[in-house]
């Protein structure tokens, strides 16, 4: 029963090692997946420049934003055929805690996410517990799939921020994560803009019909009251995680504006606090993704709703891990890239 | 017609003249009322401060927070009785700004606060649109009235916290507002620790029944974990405008905690976006008051919900103004002092 795979593994100081070791079988409960592609988000590329150390360790297979298929059966799972196309969500919650007792299992007290603080997706086979799992239509092609897991945080982004047919958004950072809000923004009938410093990711917005602006090169909060007749925007996602970013979020927010915190700010900015009371603005701190946000990233991503061709950027096999890690960290305009993980005809 | 009246100027560099002037007549669709009580707020201490010269200039009659009865109606107005209990809701709108037109007129892009952009209350005859009154009952001591304007920004605070019986509140700053958002938190269901430095104003709140906390001596974050098994307070108003107040506001937080700004910030303060992100904190702005808010404020105060007597600490005569704002300067523990205006049988 046993098999050799190839997985791989984060040893710290920006380097990967391609090893081959056993697969794991299916624990009672589990489910082991066979993995087609694995998407490399910003917080793996946190774990690559070394900030997570303390949590990852240096064994780790790193990886969540995954597509697969059902593999094998663990002792007592029903309800899944082998190769049935599947990916995972990749969060596992105490039910013993303040926020789990609240049913806000997903920022459980205990939180733990399934390629960071266990092993993840990055290895050709992947045991996990039955219940992360999300079948798929078996016509959804693997590539696409491996976008649901970050097309479901801007599912939940949209959701919190209670966007309406018509409203204006300002997305501030158009890296992956706010290119897939602003597309989740349009589809929920959002009047879009997105806000990026970086001219590539500028063009790839424009190329997915999106108005764009370049803060450096024009004033954003008078462009938006010049857009809005004076009232400001009315959802704002801050996905820069930068103090400019910050700044921009409060001066171009309307009277009782959303503003949905995306982004992860380790220092803590200098925020208008006044703004906030004086037009009664909101802000929305958004992590990770409910059940439901799923849902709705399987359908959007299936209808094509999300343009899976244009996000995705580059594929690469496994074995060259290291490569697309290194490139990514030289080339913040890429968009998404995959790796290749398994063999599929 | 025309009479004479006692009227105070703020004269700019923390100083009022007491002046003999005459009554201004109601115009058409205003009502002249005979004021009774002006409490002095926390924006007058900024008048007097002269941090708002710019704004209000050297001539003002300032007050907002007052009480009286209606003395003269202006041509046109009707509904009202000569003698009838009354409070202003001191807000002027445009009704042709983005504000306005969703609704939020209490946060209109042009809102002008009667007894700061106009003249206000702190004469003994003052005549306002009448579209600004609202009428109480004849049994309400109009001392006790004199507290509704203040009273009314705490129901706005409550009421856009969305406070659920049972929740557990932390008011940081326990000033003259703070106690009144204590108090109606605590009427709506909320278990209330109120958060201080000042030892007088620490012994009010116990004397109004509340659990208090000052957080230069017990570490705020361990004692509201300790109460909460570990989960935070659900509810948080930010009352006191400092920096280690907003350190505070989301070192309590409970997951998807609601923190109310209530306070203003002049200065940008540092803010941990982090943990509004990791546990998906909610921030409200909350700004003065809606008409319900006002409707609201009325009940409790009538009603007895707000403990007037405890709140109200001194009442001095309109003569004694320079004194009254000379001794809260000195003495920030005062809860609310009054200025009697005019004289009633």
């Amino acid at each position: 029963m046993t098999k050799t795979m190839t997985a791989a593994h984060y040893r710290g100081e920006k380097q990967f090692s391609v090893d081959q070791i056993e697969a794991v079988a299916p624990e009672p409960g589990e489910v082991q997946i066979k993995v087609a592609y694995c998407g490399i988000c910003g917080t793996d590329m946190h774990i690559f420049q070394g900030h997570m150390d303390a949590r990852v360790g240096f064994e780790r297979v790193i990886g969540h934003e995954m597509s697969g298929v059902v593999h094998a059966l663990g002792e007592g799972v029903t309800g899944y055929e082998i190769g049935q196309k599947v990916v995972v969500r990749p969060l596992a919650h105490c039910d013993n805690c303040p926020a789990c007792d609240e049913g806000l299992q997903h920022i459980c007290h205990n939180l733990k996410v399934l390629g960071i603080d266990t092993h993840g997706a990055m290895q050709e086979y992947w045991a996990v517990p039955s219940d992360t799992l999300r079948t798929l239509p078996q016509t959804l092609p693997l590539t696409h799939a491996a976008l649901i897991e970050p097309v479901a945080v801007a599912c939940h982004d949209v959701r919190l921020s209670g966007l309406k047919p018509g409203e204006t958004v300002v997305v501030i950072g158009g890296g992956p994560i706010g290119m897939l809000v602003a597309m989740i923004a349009r589809d929920a009938g959002g009047e879009v803009i997105i806000s990026e410093v970086n001219e590539s990711r500028l063009n790839v917005a424009k190329s997915l019909g999106f108005s764009t602006l370049n803060p450096l090169k024009t004033g954003l909060a008078e462009a938006i009251d010049g857009q809005t007749d004076g009232k400001g925007a009315d959802v704002i996602f801050e996905v820069s995680g930068t103090q400019a970013g910050v700044d921009a979020m409060t001066a171009i927010a309307a009277a009782r504006a959303r503003i949905v915190m995306v982004a992860i700010h380790a220092d803590r900015p200098k925020v208008d606090l006044f703004q906030f009371f004086w037009r009664e603005i909101k802000l929305l701190g958004a992590r990770v993704y409910e059940p439901q946000d799923y849902d709705k990233a399987i359908e959007k991503v299936s209808s094509g709703a999300i343009d899976a061709d244009t996000i995705i950027t580059d594929i690469r096999p496994l074995t060259e891990v290291q490569a697309a890690f290194d490139d990514l960290a030289a080339n913040p305009s890429a968009v998404k890239s995959l790796l290749k993980v398994g063999e599929f005809a």
